[in-house]
């Protein structure tokens, strides 16, 4: 097997640029950096992988990927650590790397009839955040997460990072305006719960029993008035000591773990 | 009123040094940067604060922290930009800082007899981590939070802005080796629940009634298996999906606010 050891072959130039945007969706391809992430879309999403580099010094430490990836007939690009560096923009490269096609499904599949819950996260821009509000979704057994538009890319190489493979293991789907969204929900026999701390209604006691959907806001300035309104109910996670608020994350985690305490998921 | 516009000034450079641990330590002294935290420092601990550092423009700006500044006798010093800048170590200062003693609490003070729960991290590292526990102890009620030694410096400046201002809201204390603290945490009546990925009982089932104590480990590599066999229960966030785990702050926020909600708090 050769090695790739130029760092400015047009190849490895092509890799970097879907650290951006607009390149991922020329490209409709993506990044996954990392052991724990390509093991997950390995296991989960095997037919998403186009192909995988890997440093020389990795091969060893990872084989059971390299394996993985060579089971699926995947191609498996050995390269030197400055192609590693050049693949891609992290402090700390992990020796290992998949470029990949998205995973995102229709909304209507994400809102597929059943009970339990699903995510809806409204102009979410944050990428930690959104990354981990995918982790604690999954963790929490969510149905789905759905993104808005004007959300953060879930493609973004610090979503990937932050969802620890979370991407791979539920349904996730981007796109539609807040309201129409709501209305996708509520017309498929889904409640929409909004949570904001101007809800009136205390999480112990909002209905969780029947299909639901969490509607979380943005980090900074929540759910409007407006997209409130057409929620089936406003729920606040209460404060009990004299913090103002908890941040997006942590709210959103409270609240799916209550649904996933009380509800019939 | 003098400005001060000499950036490699002495005091300047004094306060810059705070950003450095042994600098905290040698001075007593840590930096609050920005106007959330200097609103809770003078509201809480007004008697902590040394003096504040203002840039001309954020003085209008915040003339509330000002006059809450100058009504509790403390020196206010207007600065230029570059003096500001040269003060914190931030990307976008926010034009307000205040020099304060610190807070912290003896741990036989943060475990004085009550009902409800305290949080002890051990061997905490990640600032984030750390601060937004904090938080989130103080929004779910937490009587007290105790760190262990070899944790993050909670006036390290990352913690004290991931805190949002819950530096100020209940007691910390910090200190100690982890079998000494659960040990003090189980001679004054306190249960201790060891949240681990480990664990046999599932949140759910545990028993959250009486006076207990969370206590977490470390954010990579959790808590041994020789300190979990000191608590009196290991209790795991149950995953409900295909999720590894959750992350700590997530995990810790899920089982504080399942004391909050069953527990006698």
């Amino acid at each position: 097997m050769s090695v790739l050891t130029n760092p400015r072959a047009e190849r490895v130039k092509a890799v970097r640029a879907l650290g951006r945007r607009s390149a991922r969706q020329r490209a409709g391809r993506f990044v996954v950096d990392g052991p724990q992430g390509v093991r997950e879309v390995l296991r989960f999403a095997a037919h998403t992988v186009v192909e995988l580099y890997a440093e020389t010094a990795a091969l060893g430490r990872h084989r059971d990927l390299i394996e993985a990836a060579r089971g699926a007939d995947l191609p498996v690009h050995q390269c030197d650590p400055a192609v590693m560096a050049a693949l891609v923009d992290t402090q700390h490269p992990q020796g290992i790397v998949a470029v990949c096609r998205p995973v995102d499904v229709p909304v209507t599949d994400a809102l597929a009839p059943g009970d339990g819950f699903v995510v809806v996260l409204a102009h979410v821009r944050d990428p930690g955040n959104a990354g981990t509000v995918i982790r604690a979704a999954d963790a929490a057994g969510a149905r789905a997460v759905i993104l808005s538009d004007e959300s953060v890319d879930i493609y973004n190489p610090k979503v990937v990072r932050s969802t620890a493979g979370s991407l791979w293991h539920l349904p996730i789907a981007l796109g539609g305006d807040v309201p129409g969204l709501i209305a996708a929900c509520q017309s498929r026999g889904r409640r929409v719960l909004a949570a904001d701390g101007a809800g009136t209604t205390l999480l112990p006691d909002a209905d969780l029993s029947g299909a639901h959907a969490w509607l979380m806001g943005n980090e900074a300035w929540g759910l409007d008035e407006q997209i409130r309104a057409l929620a089936d109910d406003v729920v606040r996670v209460p404060i009990h000591g004299r913090a103002e608020s908890l941040n997006l994350a942590l709210a959103a985690t409270v609240c799916m773990y209550a649904s996933a305490d009380r509800g019939t998921s």
